[in-house]
């Protein structure tokens, strides 16, 4: 599936940080930004940039919460290659101060995206234009979308659609829930708001299918896609960029580097660290849900497999008039 | 995807067989007729009818390679409820002797599926109509496809329009090769040799795309469906059953007692076989070969990670002129 058009965001550190409180080492995120310059891949997301707060003190979350112009420029000072990826960070609304931003020309970063829920989409237009304004790229995630109420996101989406600062618009599996048709359906929705080429995906892997649907949305005409490395990402995990770059067939993609950086780093990681598909996220997934509770779940390491329990726990929380 | 044509074959004994050389306890697959008749699932493939020979001694092959009517006759009485799936087993073309199944009617197993490579179409369909006149329902099982020649295999396809004694023909995906887009191709071709409501699927996944491909099949029309719990089976496995039920929202299906099966079985079992999805099949399903490369590679318990080591293995035998 060669379209010259797509380009390939690698959010490895962010998405992956939300496993680990940000606490990669240094030498980690040098290994995956070397192995995306060496890839071709086209931009890389180096982790979020939050403001230090009562819930995210610098004494819990790693640097990549952060994402302090220094640390990041240490990244991109240690690759002596020639193909250099985009770099983007993630804002939260409510958990930034845009005060603290740089203005582009003196920053590393190329591109801030936004994440936020339906409610909060004016909130997180403002953040859109004033990063627009001091020179970024700029993007709006809008999360967990499968569980909206599609008037009011219909509403929020002609908010977004009256805001020209906005360079991408993606469409957020956060709960891993959609398969293909409903990929379709949501992509041709935010169409009638936004121009096709503006659109953008992000998928998760809780029933197995954030790679198919991030193919189903390139069948659907989006250029912009998300993938991590190993499938690395928060509960059952992202669409794998390897198998991405795969299916893109694109010459100016080498997926050596990232095969590279699994077998050195991610293997012995996965031994510290768990993430992708398994019972438990799939159930989470079936059910439409936040893995709050699925993660909650897995953290007991005696029953973290038991699946029968874990359908039991959610499913009957449905039963019952409301 | 509520469609009340769709009838589910679980396959969990026969492929997951592929791993363990057919040594399942009889115990083992109590549990699982038991979690199959109580889910309202309309097929279970207990496992293949092979004939005992020098490449298949019972020394080395468990009882589900032979599938004898008094050992599937035991399973089928094990159990008290009233739902009773329909049993089917699997012929390989040249490793069977059809001398030895019974007619239908003195038989526990009501469906034959014959499993052959293009080339071996003719054979195939001869031992379709042998078992259709025994008195069982059929199904032709081509595999390798994605690796065939499609002048071939169309001629093959020719054959098998000429067979009403076949009752289904399957789309195989046995390297896990297939993307959606692959899939309608590949059913596009068979429905022009075989009415759709004979069309069946069965993919694997290598590249994570067994759950989606199976979808994309039932959007392309296809009422016969194939799966695994917990999606068992050689290599990367197949299709999980319990999230194709999730997927079918058919009322006459219960998918806790597979998640029961899974919690007290599969769990378990999982500490002594490997079976799904990783870096090793990925490339294996992205390259369209045959595991067998794939699982050699996985079976040096120090080295079956080292990912990066395979790519270059696989892909460095397709450098050069041939």
């Amino acid at each position: 599936m060669y379209r010259k058009e797509i380009k390939v965001l690698d959010c490895t550190i962010r998405d992956g940080g939300l496993i680990n409180d940000y606490q990669f080492s240094e030498k980690f995120v040098k290994a995956v930004y070397r192995a995306i310059c060496d890839s071709g891949v086209d931009y890389l997301e180096l982790g979020k940039k939050l403001v230090e707060s009562e819930d995210y003190p610098r004494s819990k979350y790693g640097p990549w919460n952060f994402s302090d112009d220094d640390v990041v420029q240490r990244i991109v000072d240690s690759y002596q290659g020639k193909h250099r990826p985009q770099l983007s960070v993630m804002f939260d609304v409510g958990r930034v101060d845009i005060a603290t931003l740089r203005d582009k020309k003196d920053s590393p970063i190329d591109m801030v995206r936004t994440a936020c829920y339906v409610h909060q989409v004016d909130k997180g237009l403002d953040l859109v234009k004033r990063c627009k304004e001091k020179g970024y790229a700029t993007t709006l995630n809008i999360m967990a979308v499968s569980a909206a109420i599609e008037a009011e996101l219909m509403e929020a989406l002609e908010d977004v659609a009256k805001t020209p600062e906005l360079d991408f618009l993606y469409l957020v599996d956060s709960y891993g829930a959609y398969y293909s048709e409903q990929v379709t359906h949501m992509l041709n929705l935010y169409g009638k708001y936004v121009p096709r080429e503006k659109l953008a995906f992000h998928g998760h892997n809780n029933i197995q299918l954030a790679y198919s649907n991030t193919q189903q949305a390139i069948i659907d005409g989006v250029n912009m896609l998300d993938a991590t490395i190993n499938g690395i990402g928060r509960g059952a995990g992202n669409c794998c960029l390897e198998l991405l770059l795969g299916f893109l067939k694109n010459p100016k993609f080498d997926v050596r580097p990232i095969y590279r950086v699994i077998q050195e780093e991610f293997v012995p990681l996965r031994q510290e660290i768990e993430w992708g598909y398994n019972d438990i996220y799939g159930i989470s997934g079936l059910m439409n849900q936040h893995p709050r509770e699925a993660m909650k779940f897995r953290a007991n390491r005696e029953k973290r497999d038991n699946c029968y329990d874990f359908h039991e726990l959610v499913t009957r929380q449905d039963v019952g008039p409301v």
